[in-house]
């Protein structure tokens, strides 16, 4: 028998403790062990749930209890998770987590401690929610150099532009519908600005390149700007509108990494996944293009990549799989984003003809949108010859009010 | 420094020569070896090869050479590479394949006598080409009750449906264009008639069930009776036609599995995989759904597959991985193809009425579909109530010739 503790009994936490009873036969099976959840560390109590009795408020009851060999960390945040986390490592616990915020920003200490003190840190659960993704990257893409990966990476976000895309709603009326089926926090900021989305793309570049790439330092921007009328350029040409994050690799091994709102082909394998759904579509040097597709998000999804990384520890408690340990690089791996090439649908106000647009813009490349609103015309701009972030941004401020918008192409 | 054997240089074994070549420094750093290949088994020589001078003719050279760890069998068939294989794992050499014939046809040996030289047996390749879909299904999705596994696992007829879809062409220019292009083979039998298809399912049956499936009871059926008519009700319908494997768990244990072309909504991400791509949905009981999509074939991404394995097996080479053993059945884990329900097109002549065909398919539901060709009416049947594949034979047997075809829904 193995004894795990559960620290953080919210939606992922209970999921797990959920999970773990529904396929407890399948989890003896895969591992030989039955699997026993022991103690659960919350400052709540939860006296009508079945796991209500094993419920402590105080984490040495995990930490000081020889017969507890893994933890799950279900908290979030990078406050007292990231000290709870570190002394379960301490305490020489394995520890397995769903938290992304704490690996995007602790990861390489996190893995080092972990080295150190010979046990397994796990975090399936961090990208994808359930679709495998962490796990593949490491090991069945493992022949590969990795040259892109692009894709959905936050349910929420691609919730609400599928919705303003099919139902013709405003981004406000989207989100209120998002929150009251659950699928945008109260406080939703941090998906809603791209924040989420860029920590999953950096603990997956930093997976790949073996280097911590730190997600503070990748250009994001998020869809609070998106308006109704976005869309309707987007369905003119036959697009949808997707919150895109996406590493490139460079010949030079530097990267190119963005999160931003993109215009894609309706037929690109990335575009069909809406509502709540991610899609990560990766290029291996050798492997050409896959993609994983799923529900990126949700209690029992999210709970399955948890308890797959339970199995994967279990089977492994007494020879430790470093699947990760990343390096703190040197050289800045992101290439200066003013330096990236770009291509977008820039929309101007009547205000600035046509032919002033060509003056600026024909030398990269520059071709009318039939116009979906009034008052104004838009443009596909950078789509013949190499147009630069920084190219883009100084001629767009150079126009002044009237640039109304600038949504890249991916 | 890890030496390993190539048994079969076509285009996968050479495939996994030139990607060991091209990612060894990926390799090296993945697995802390040196990967270097020493012989290459084949009844050709290759003088021009830059392997060339690893070639053997005598497997011996093999077997017996105490510095080769691992063998990779990528001739393909039951015959020599059944024998081939015996012989590798019987001198304790780890062994990789791509070759689903062989694992759908003797697995359950092959895995036993590995268990018992305790060497590793691998086969990622041997589905989905360089999708990864087998380690995924044993690992990351571990904590899963498998509950479907559907999709397309033929690329060669995937882009033949495509092509009759997208350019309106007939089977036989489709087949052509497939076999001058590289995607069917000059006797591409196996997979038109949907064998191929038929035992990569039975292996990933076999995988989440635990129990070996026999392809060879899998109902299945190909596309070489494909018309170009069905592709017209197919849009008509907004549909595609795939030739679609799909494994379903039964709530007693058993499963319903089939192999044959099926008509399915052009908005399910299963339809998104065209051309060469296969796409594999899984239905887990805590994961809900996650797709796997890409490149289902093809020398490089089928040698990615195989090389991930050779990492994998590189880092387990003193403690073995058992990723599968198959257990024989004590009872029939099918059930009978005629119990399965089932809904079809079925395109009658004019020689029956409408109300003929009320009168024998109403009580399971029938519904006219707009015509798209001459002479003839087509309805959707079996869309209400149950009907069973046993039912559904046996009325389209007593119209005879009356009836043009069925072809089912997804």
């Amino acid at each position: 028998m193995i004894n795990i503790a559960i620290m953080g009994y919210g939606v992922v936490g209970s999921g797990v403790a959920e999970v773990c009873q529904m396929n407890q036969a399948i989890m003896k099976q895969r591992t030989g062990y039955q699997i026993k959840i022991k103690k659960i560390l919350d400052i709540r109590d939860f006296p009508d749930d079945p796991f209500g009795d094993r419920i402590t408020h105080n984490p040495d009851d995990i930490f000081s209890d020889p017969d507890i060999s893994i933890v799950v960390e279900t908290i979030g945040g990078t406050s007292i998770a990231y000290k709870l986390s570190v002394q379960a490592l301490k305490a020489g616990k394995h520890l397995i987590t769903s938290n992304k915020e704490l690996v995007a920003a602790h990861g390489p200490e996190l893995m080092a401690l972990a080295r150190k003190k010979n046990v397994n840190y796990f975090f399936e659960a961090s990208v994808g929610g359930g679709i495998p993704i962490i796990r593949p990257l490491h090991k069945s893409l493992a022949a590969n150099e990795i040259r892109l990966i692009a894709g959905i990476l936050n349910g929420t976000t691609n919730y609400i532009l599928t919705r303003m895309d099919e139902a013709g709603i405003t981004f406000e009326q989207a989100l209120s519908e998002a929150q009251s089926k659950g699928y945008a926090e109260q406080d939703p900021t941090e998906d809603l600005n791209g924040s989420d989305a860029c920590r999953k793309l950096a603990i997956l570049a930093s997976i790949t390149t073996g280097q911590y790439v730190d997600y503070r330092k990748i250009y994001s921007e998020g869809i609070t700007n998106i308006l109704s009328t976005d869309l309707l350029y987007a369905h003119s040409l036959n697009m949808k509108l997707k919150l895109i994050s996406r590493f490139k690799l460079l010949p030079d091994h530097r990267a190119d990494m963005i999160v931003a709102p993109m215009l894609i082909g309706r037929n690109h394998p990335i575009a069909a996944a809406d509502d709540v759904n991610n899609a990560i579509l990766i290029e291996g040097n050798a492997l050409g293009e896959a993609m994983f597709y799923g529900q990126g998000a949700g209690k029992l999804p999210t709970a399955s990549a948890v308890v797959a990384d339970i199995i994967s520890c279990a089977m492994h408690l007494d020879r430790v799989r470093y699947l990760s340990e990343w390096v703190i690089p040197k050289q800045e791996i992101l290439r200066d984003h003013g330096e990236c090439s770009v291509q977008a649908l820039v929309r101007f106000s009547n205000g600035l003809s046509a032919a002033q647009v060509r003056q600026v813009f024909d030398v990269y490349g520059a071709k009318p949108v039939k116009a979906q609103a009034q008052n104004e015309h838009a443009w596909l701009i950078g789509i013949a010859s190499k147009l630069t972030e920084q190219q883009l941004a100084s001629h767009i401020s150079s126009f002044g009010e009237q640039v109304l918008s600038r949504i890249r192409l991916y």
